[in-house]
């Protein structure tokens, strides 16, 4: 690689709503997509909310002269949603389920059947390694009374910690995607913490779009005005995040969000906005390595987070137990409703009542059975997340405390963190 | 680190077969696991099959002199069942939940309720990274008539790909579980073409223990002797696995087992046999780099397998499109009764028999419904892994095809790869 490297790199990103049946106009939006990017050329395209295989197909199809790499993310009953679309050959391809996504009794959110995930290509550029995410977490119906907050925050974890885990040897990392979460919430700030990812919003100096950046705006047509009363300009929950992790300097030199309508005509690609970012990656002299240190100074804001988090997942677990014990009750009640009918229909008495009640008796203790089990699942998955939080807090304050020669953090560190497993 | 560099890592695997009041003798045996753990002193010790939280805290307090660092890996509604006991710091932890593990109707199996996972721990020894995993697959119950095959493989995909993708800045990557694969088997061969992992039992040339290096022995007087019938030996389903990516590299001095007994006492430690493995990690003369090449003439064995298991995740599949179908049919039946049944009501007709066949007609409909939704989400999973699968395929045949020049592997891979997607 020349000591003058430098590589330009042009992505798009957009929540399609493309749910079959219910989003407007999908065939035609969908379309007017698949002509966009195709006149872009862009070198990644990557998709959330591509419900429909069959869209994935046809855009595939479009856009292989442009885009001949491309691949669908699979999860969960309906699917995660996600695909990608690249100009460049896809090196490697794999995905992480997240292990909480709402309750499967809220059908009407739906979030629990699609299977949320992560999916992460590796791409080779010039000899650069790429590692680029894709990632759609779970929906906010109510910011006021978040039921899903724990589940987003623990999403938010795993989605760090896969990025951190998977992207040891990368040059660069990329993560495009509809966090549904606003910039200054609990989830976005652990993940760029944990991370180390920059916001190309803040970072760029040539930004063109929507005021703030918002990527929900009341201008869309598509965008329910009475769910953005408490936002005039909308909100900022799509993202393009990066951080270059060896000896690159990465930077966004231009971002671009759409304005409520498709860049060429009136109507809107969907009721998100597209996101498109070039960014320049170029050698980094060796005193300006960008990756995070996670040094001394850097670390306090790091350690305030995790609390946070910790804290919030805390509650989580709390609410989970509470439900499992409830739902532990119920069966219980029911189990013995069961008795008691069992008893009538052997006795004879009220023969007929009894025979009528035992189905739904029957129903009773499998329904409360099933929510107790999915509740003690609940209340794992929040306890791991918390059990990997508290390691890391850990091992961040003794570093924070005996300063930067603690390189390798020695066992306090570990001791520390231990003390998660006991609580 | 100096040029002279060597270390010895003792390592302890077991599958302990802690399951609350079904298990014999459990604390008895998690009690002398607890003294032999203590007097032995291994750098790790990775156990799997401990499904009470409990039994895991009396371990980690009795080990804690010795083994100052530990873990337990909370999944699923029961558990991973895995834990580590570690004598050095943890630097980081984390853990991936397998997309699919069988299936909850088959409740007196239980796989489906436990999460299976792979569990990673990162440890810094002596300036080197070590990437250690410990897991436990599916159980096989009928060799003959497999239903779980393809979860297992899926599974030992997943297990490949996880390890591919953390461990690519450790210098040593080692691996120990019940994987409940015989050493042939197509998810033990998938697994150690895709990550480059060694059998230690195959590599050490001082091994002390059960014939064949079996980790379920007849000897054993938990073990069901007509379950081994076919195997007069035992089998080998337990595995210590390693590799030094960079610039080391590892061999295995001494490996032993328990021979159907405890080490000391009679009574055995488990109905699994441990394994203790003695490993040596040093510097790698640069032209002896152990790490995996996937060159031309090692990439047939790699095609051959991942055609096998792309074939084993197509029967999966159609299995699973089937069960989904048919319990579609039967949703669809039970929907038809339903109408009647309700006509049958309003008429006025055979009012009681409507009444008493109505709840379970209800029942019929959502136990189906339920049923369909989990073979829709086994069927996305195994084409998930499937998908993968054909990706690192293609790649993998066009590299054979266009030699060692090729590198980096031309766009040509991309498009062989892509193929899946349209299947």
């Amino acid at each position: 690689m020349k000591p003058n490297f430098s590589l330009r790199l042009r992505v798009f990103s957009l929540n399609c709503w493309g749910i079959p049946y219910l989003s407007k106009h999908r065939a035609d939006r969908v379309k007017r997509l698949g002509d966009f990017l195709n006149m872009e050329s862009f070198d990644l395209a990557l998709l959330q909310e591509v419900w429909s295989e069959q869209d994935f197909q046809y855009l595939r199809q479009k856009l292989s002269p442009t885009y001949p790499a491309a691949h669908y993310f699979r999860s969960g009953i309906i699917g995660s949603g996600l695909c990608v679309f690249s100009k460049h050959s896809i090196q490697e391809i794999t995905q992480h389920i997240y292990t909480l996504n709402g309750y499967p009794y809220m059908i009407y959110h739906g979030d629990w059947f699609c299977g949320k995930a992560v999916g992460l290509l590796v791409l080779h550029l010039s000899g650069l390694v790429l590692n680029a995410y894709v990632t759609h977490l779970h929906a906010e119906y109510n910011r006021q009374k978040d039921i899903y907050l724990a589940h987003r925050v623990a999403q938010a974890w795993e989605l760090a910690q896969f990025i951190h885990h998977t992207s040891k040897k990368a040059d660069v990392v990329l993560l495009c995607g509809d966090l549904n979460l606003h910039p200054k919430d609990l989830g976005c700030r652990l993940l760029k913490e944990w991370t180390g990812l920059h916001d190309a919003y803040l970072e760029t100096r040539d930004f063109k779009g929507s005021e703030e950046g918002c990527t929900m705006v009341p201008e869309n047509c598509y965008v329910s005005r009475q769910e953005l009363e408490p936002f005039p300009s909308g909100i900022r929950i799509d993202y393009v995040l990066y951080k270059a992790v060896s000896r690159f300097y990465i930077s966004c030199k231009t971002l671009k969000t759409t304005i409520g309508r498709d860049p060429h005509s009136g109507t809107p690609l969907s009721d998100h906005e597209a996101l498109m970012a070039t960014l320049c990656v170029r050698h980094s002299p060796p005193q300006q390595d960008a990756s995070p240190t996670h040094g001394a100074a850097e670390r306090s804001p790091l350690i305030s987070v995790l609390r946070e988090a910790w804290t919030e997942l805390d509650l989580g677990m709390a609410q989970a137990h509470w439900w499992a014990t409830f739902a532990g009750y119920v069966t219980g009640v029911g189990l013995l409703l069961l008795v008691l009918v069992c008893a009538l229909v052997a006795g004879g008495g009220v023969r007929e009542i009894a025979i009528m009640l035992w189905a739904p008796t029957v129903g009773l203790v499998l329904g409360a059975g099933a929510v107790y089990l999915f509740h003690m699942q609940e209340a794992k998955g929040l306890c791991r997340a918390q059990a990997e939080l508290h390691h890391v807090l850990g091992r961040a304050r003794d570093a924070q405390d005996l300063g930067p020669e603690s390189q390798p953090v020695p066992l306090l560190g570990q001791q520390e963190g231990d003390r998660a497993e006991e609580q």
